[in-house]
């Protein structure tokens, strides 16, 4: 933990520190894991620092963008566009055109609605569009907690549709199908519901080359795979997935029909959520109540979900430490953020050794959905820098306009 | 609603629109309701719009600021420093010297540990600084929603400390108490439970001033006036307040003690929150597994509150309409964002004139706590413009750096 201490002491807080050595180590897990079965496809969206997206590239199958500028961050990330692909539920004319006339890889055409426009716009630019038809699954195994699958969704074409729409998309002109793409369920930590997920796709997919003729030679499988985020919860035991997930790969790429087809794992969270840490430092102290109470420089307007208001139910503490001050005896405390509001909690609750004015805390499991998808303009405090810890050295990640806009604040 | 619909068409979706005549006629509302018993604070943190805050600022008395950043922008609308205050639990030791250096009439000091820190800093700049002292009460009426006070709080002094605590405060050196600060419950519907706050600050207020034998220069009053957030609630009926509330403030002024005392009374949503909209257009469209889902281009990313994401416990569809199709048939819809996540809702099975692709849609009640409250960033989509309307006529109210950043993204 000196390297945070280190880092909050020279950069100052809120500061997310992303560790890039643990993000390699994570990437060459999942190469021993499943040997050349799998390219990784990093979803931006779980991530955008461009520090970080450099980093990454390298070692990648493709970036997965969401959005028209996530695919400018791919691009600026060094990543070639072919190896860009381009998903999202509401692509607007706009982006789909930036997207072509970029040059990705393929664009995933989530309804019939987005084919149509996608071919019309290939059309009137001349060009060959490849596409991948993501598809949402009829059933999702138990021991997933978010979905995306099962239920009517914005996303995909539903299972029971794909004979009926699969061929429509196929022969709309100036797109080429060349694959599919499953993304059911998010952030499990079951390895059994994993590999039993990856059966369900591989079951989907040989339906879909069926009812196409179409020889994959894409197909994307979300991973799914979860970090812990509560303490006491256990990681996901990653070295049990190959023994369930590699015999399944194994089969469906057996059939003649998918002899030319490559497979990617597309994750976000599990490569880089763990290697992530929101630092924040004690403002104020308050005794009150018979509640001893903390005020933070960082709340809800620095990392939402830790503050539980990011699609959970139940609001539970994530992993704290106080880096000031690891060892001492410990007390129970309310940690809240800055903000002029009453639900602006951080921990309930929590034990800690002593927290005093002016510790770090550190908050685990933050490298994934935290800076970026936080409202930090809210009351207009100063927003969190970023670094990243690269070959054991500090490093300031912060994008040039936040870097600005943090320094014009105060 | 012809002008929500020309907004949309001229400066494109998402967009907020915030009708600016309105506001001033809600303003007037509160002179009429209080007479000069009450000045006007608006608490900056509900909306910061550097446009709305111009136009604000001559008919108000003083505006509340949250945080350093929201006291430059009063100073910046237009507004003397004296008339500003400053509240927030976490004052950093830089931003209290900011808030001291630029003038501001009123700090209001949270806690003992701030109340020490500002004298410090005061005493270091050689000057005598204007404080209130912050409150928490014990008692909260019910029919409050949601709460600032009653339980433990990082807000301001707990009430039955407040003989312990505020002579202390009163003593420090190069601090000048001149008033008291309360604000424990907010967005309440219910006439007489505000006029029951009102009549327990009261009575905390003539503690208080007994306790420090100061004659108070400034009471703010922390309004908690609410504004309806779903269909078929009702609005405060603002008309029932002055017989409630007018001789609770005419008896306390009364007293000997409060001869010189002026009162504020401070809001934020009641007086903004119900002259904006969130306006968002139809990008996709799916029918899937019995459900119609429209997929719109903004999402929690650009209004968090309205996704039911901002301290809801319950998520509940808001006040929708359809501006291209108000009078059609009506269908049941799943409205949902543009972003890559399951949790990206809008509304759920919700009834409204048939919706289409290309259509316009209004979220209701989106003046407070929308655009600036809400994860902007995530997932790199366009950010929403802002424009008001005033006299009648739309103007463009996006701040430059948002605009450049907007129209970098496409």
């Amino acid at each position: 933990m000196a390297p945070l201490l280190e880092a909050a002491n020279t950069f100052g807080t809120p500061l997310y520190v992303y560790n890039l050595d643990m993000v390699q180590k994570r990437l060459s897990i999942l190469s021993d894991l499943f040997g050349n079965r799998f390219g990784i496809s990093y979803a931006i969206k779980a991530n955008p620092n461009p520090t970080l997206l450099a980093a990454l590239q390298a070692g990648l199958s493709t970036f997965d963008a969401s959005s028209f500028a996530e695919v400018i961050a791919a691009i600026d990330a060094g990543m070639p566009a072919k190896q860009v692909t381009f998903s999202g539920p509401a692509k607007r004319e706009a982006e789909i055109k930036g997207a072509i006339v970029a040059g990705v890889g393929e664009l995933v055409v989530e309804s019939l609605t987005e084919a149509k426009r996608a071919s019309s716009i290939a059309k009137e630019r001349g060009v060959n569009q490849n596409i991948l038809v993501r598809i949402n699954p009829l059933k999702l195994p138990r021991k997933f907690g978010a979905s995306m699958g099962a239920t009517a969704s914005q996303f995909g074409i539903d299972e029971e549709d794909l004979a009926r729409d699969l061929p429509i998309i196929r022969d709309y002109p100036n797109l080429n199908l060349i694959g599919f793409h499953i993304y059911s369920g998010t952030n499990c930590l079951v390895p059994e519901a994993i590999a039993e997920n990856f059966a369900i796709f591989a079951d989907i997919f040989r339906a879909a080359q069926e009812i196409t003729g179409v020889k994959p030679k894409r197909l994307v499988f979300g991973s799914g795979f979860g970090i812990p985020y509560l303490p006491g919860e256990d990681a996901l035991d990653h070295a049990a997935l190959p023994a369930l997930i590699n015999p399944i790969i194994d089969d469906l790429l057996d059939g003649e029909a998918f002899n030319e087809t490559k497979c990617n794992l597309e994750l976000g969270r599990w490569l880089v959520g763990p290697a992530g840490w929101l630092l924040t430092r004690v403002i104020s102290e308050k005794h009150s109540r018979g509640v001893e109470v903390r005020t933070c420089d960082a709340g809800f307007n620095a990392h939402l979900a830790a503050c539980g208001m990011m699609g959970s139910v139940i609001r539970r503490n994530w992993d704290f430490e106080n880096l000031s001050n690891a060892k001492g005896q410990t007390g129970r405390y309310m940690l809240t953020g800055p903000l002029c509001t009453s639900i602006d909690r951080l921990a309930m609750d929590i034990e800690l050794p002593k927290v005093s004015i002016a510790d770090v805390l550190s908050i685990a499991s933050s490298g994934a959905y935290g800076y970026s998808a936080s409202p930090r303009g809210f009351i207009s405090h100063p927003e969190p820098r970023e670094v990243v810890i690269e070959n054991g050295q500090l490093r300031d990640a912060t994008p040039p306009l936040a870097r600005i806009a943090a320094e014009l604040v105060l």
